[in-house]
């Protein structure tokens, strides 16, 4: 019996196959803190006990973004220490809401797999859940991993590639957020007069300010989700690898750029739904975050009076401003991203009405 | 209606507005530990459970500074977002003990109005509280700032320059501390057997030790206290700046400062007033903070035996030892301060008797 | 009366004397966090309630070397401000529990002295003993530092060399684990299958990961602790020593270390003694660790069917991989350590049966 967890490989993966993650983590205020002092976030219901009780929940919920921080970093193990890339994800819901003392587990299902024609790697699809201590799902999503063989004469397994929407449909949206008492909203605050009626689909916003990342930084904020990828934290040998350097794990990005745009969505309390995310380039320490969002659908929740669903795509830059919003340019041949571009995120979020 | 701010212009202040800023914050044992990590403060009060409850606290209360800085970072978007320099603090008064649970919000009055005679900037003040959940006021203090105009046109306001104490009376301080059962203070814990009786007005002490400041460390400090000032995040705009790189928050060098200055006044306990407080020159990260503290008055406080006042002036240098008490030297035209003086603060702080 | 602590030097210690150290410390979730944050542990006892709880914990209880770190911090200021080298550690017990909210004190009883040769420094051995706020001792250990004489005039003491223990007896170890529950230890929560019978003596396990270290982590981590040592935290001074930078506390190796143990060691849940260890080499900022252990012993706990104890050799290493197990060299004269070794701890670790 080896001791010493080496990840699993392309050929390790079976279709139905049902992983349980280690370590069980216990969030507590002390992440939340950490959390806040990492990305600077001020939404005022993860922020403050008071408001957050100002319109029905027990007590502040804890950051949604760093609740699927801790559910990702569980399945790093067992799924993607081996990964060439982390391709994308979709289907991501947030089903219950989570607070301070709560501990959470996760479990992933193989619900796709497909080897590349050239033998040396294969596309791993997963449906990862996360779990409180009573057994509540409080998150799941799908992730796509590209993974290595390690056995390259393994035949090919017979190709599954899962069907996945392009958006959560909005009666799936709402479910960690409990039935609200709107009328103790204040906009005051919370920092903005805008509500669900004043955003317009086709909408964008410069969130106009900028975020550097040092190495402590990410590192400090990675190891906060045990997330272990090594590519984040081993100098030594990142030094010697593609990039010369250490590369930042993608969820920072997110939660800069969830940060960053308090600056024009700052009622916009609640990620309720990742849709997709891909991340576009990669971020390295010094680098500077900037990020501006376009509304791309704007529904109310069935049966739901106090919140709505804005869907919104979220543009993360490195080194430039975005008040022009740089997304993709025409290339000869056809088009892709402005080099600028880091992460292109597509999720729905929840505003008072 | 614009969902992003850009923060006030001079021309949008007017004397008597009351703002209300967002974004309330539920301060926990995560913040006091961060804060703890951050400047590694050992008084003991703020440090231990037992030995605030030894002395008649219900527990550990919040190191004031850390108050300070949550109930400034709240103030920043809406007075300071255009400031082109932090003039100056009078008056601060710490009303109320806070401890971990406390939800803080903050609420500002200008109090003053003067148009520089350039017509580019003014200086703003105002007055700003710090409540607790129970709207109890556990903070207040007036500030000033130069803020850019946006329209040069706009003309001048009546000039209104607040009177502004050069220091607090005796009687005014003592509010967060409730009366202490001083014969539970055990000095062996505290770390020191100096007493109020045992500092002299004029005495000077070097606190010897020193502390280099990394990017990360200001940058997760200013974002835990929810301070949104660029010039502390964002290294693309600065690199192109008059600095060529960010500053550093100036309450990050008053807890350096204090920090520091255990070693010396290690029974010290609680700030108990913000006299004045100037920030000389700014920090950069790789520098490293030294200070030294001149006792300038002693008084008892009326009606309390417990504890007894002290007013000390902390001056920070960066990149210099302060053995020698740096603070201003002679020039052509008159005295100015020793160029690496960065602090010179002006507060009383309580002692036990 | 000097206010300012400038330390003690060699001639200040007699044998028998006791110190009581400043400050006290409440260790709280916050510190938990943060510890996880700085060092990406995963040891499921450690990190969630839930775990703690089904074996038996009344609660997840604090990590063993952040509460020895705690300890320690508190001892620098009367045994180590003027050590010219940390030789070693001995006779290290894990006596009780540490939970979130328990406040630690230290007391140090001064049971050795030898004066060096040169007359310009002498050998200290101390005991330190750590208490919780009810009194109960949760750790002691014994080290011994180098401290220079400030007054080289002074005689040199009669020299006293303690007996220390080469490591700790099988009944000396398990008083911070309550009886456990075993059956509700779930390997596929806590990352492996490895119980106590499947590790053989000489058994030889790398960690296969690594660890690079920043300047802001050291720093955090080190003032989270409370220790004052000059050599960490400023770059000033340190800038014009010996090493021409800031020295990583030896105690943030071994927490390094311990966190990447978990990838061969997941099982292997508590650090019930340390039996000796020797920083052999220092870090800094800008390197990475790797880490490799040997099974050196396993034995049962007299009187316990639930856990069992493994002594273990942890060797660090700066920017080398650990895959070959280095350690010591042969050398013209005898051997040494590989140039890359910063740290040699042998341990006893606790793991069920």
């Amino acid at each position: 019996m080896s001791k010493t967890n080496r990840g699993n490989f392309f050929e390790d993966f079976s279709v139905g196959q049902v992983i349980r993650h280690a370590t069980p983590r216990t969030v507590t205020v002390g992440d939340v803190s950490l959390y806040s002092a990492l990305y600077g976030t001020r939404f005022a219901v993860q922020s403050a006990d008071s408001f957050a009780q100002a319109i029905g929940y027990p007590r502040a919920p804890v950051d949604d973004l760093l609740v699927f921080h801790v559910v990702f970093g569980k399945t790093v193990p067992d799924i993607s220490l081996n990964a060439v890339a982390n391709l994308g994800y979709a289907g991501g819901r947030f089903l219950a809401p989570v607070y301070p003392g709560d501990t959470l587990t996760a479990v992933s299902e193989v619900i796709g797999l497909r080897e590349n024609s050239n033998g040396q790697s294969g596309v791993v699809y997963v449906r990862s859940v996360g779990f409180n201590q009573d057994g509540t799902e409080v998150l799941d999503y799908v992730r796509w991993v590209m993974v290595r063989k390690a056995d390259t004469s393994r035949p090919a397994p017979e190709p599954v590639v899962p069907k996945l929407p392009a958006a959560l449909a909005p009666d799936a949206l709402g479910g960690a957020v409990p039935l609200l008492d709107i009328e103790g909203w204040r906009n005051d605050l919370a920092g903005s007069d805008a509500r669900f009626a004043d955003y317009q689909v086709g909408e964008r916003i410069d969130h106009v300010d900028g975020m550097t990342v040092e190495e402590a930084e990410h590192m400090i904020a990675t190891r906060l989700y045990q997330n272990t990828a090594k590519v984040h934290f081993n100098q030594f040998t990142e030094g010697q690898g593609r990039f010369g350097r250490r590369l930042i794990y993608g969820g920072h990005v997110i939660s800069i750029a969830r940060a960053l745009s308090f600056n024009g969505l700052a009622n916009v309390f609640h990620v309720a739904a990742i849709n997709g995310g891909r991340h576009v380039a990669p971020l390295f320490a010094g680098l500077t975050v900037h990020a501006w969002t376009e509304v791309l659908d704007a529904q109310p929740l069935p049966g739901r009076e106090d919140v709505g669903a804005l869907r919104l795509r979220t543009i993360a830059t490195k080194d430039r401003l975005t008040g022009d919003f740089p997304a993709k340019v025409a290339t000869e041949t056809g088009e892709d991203y402005d080099p600028s571009v880091i992460l292109d995120l597509d999720y729905w979020a929840l505003i008072p009405r």
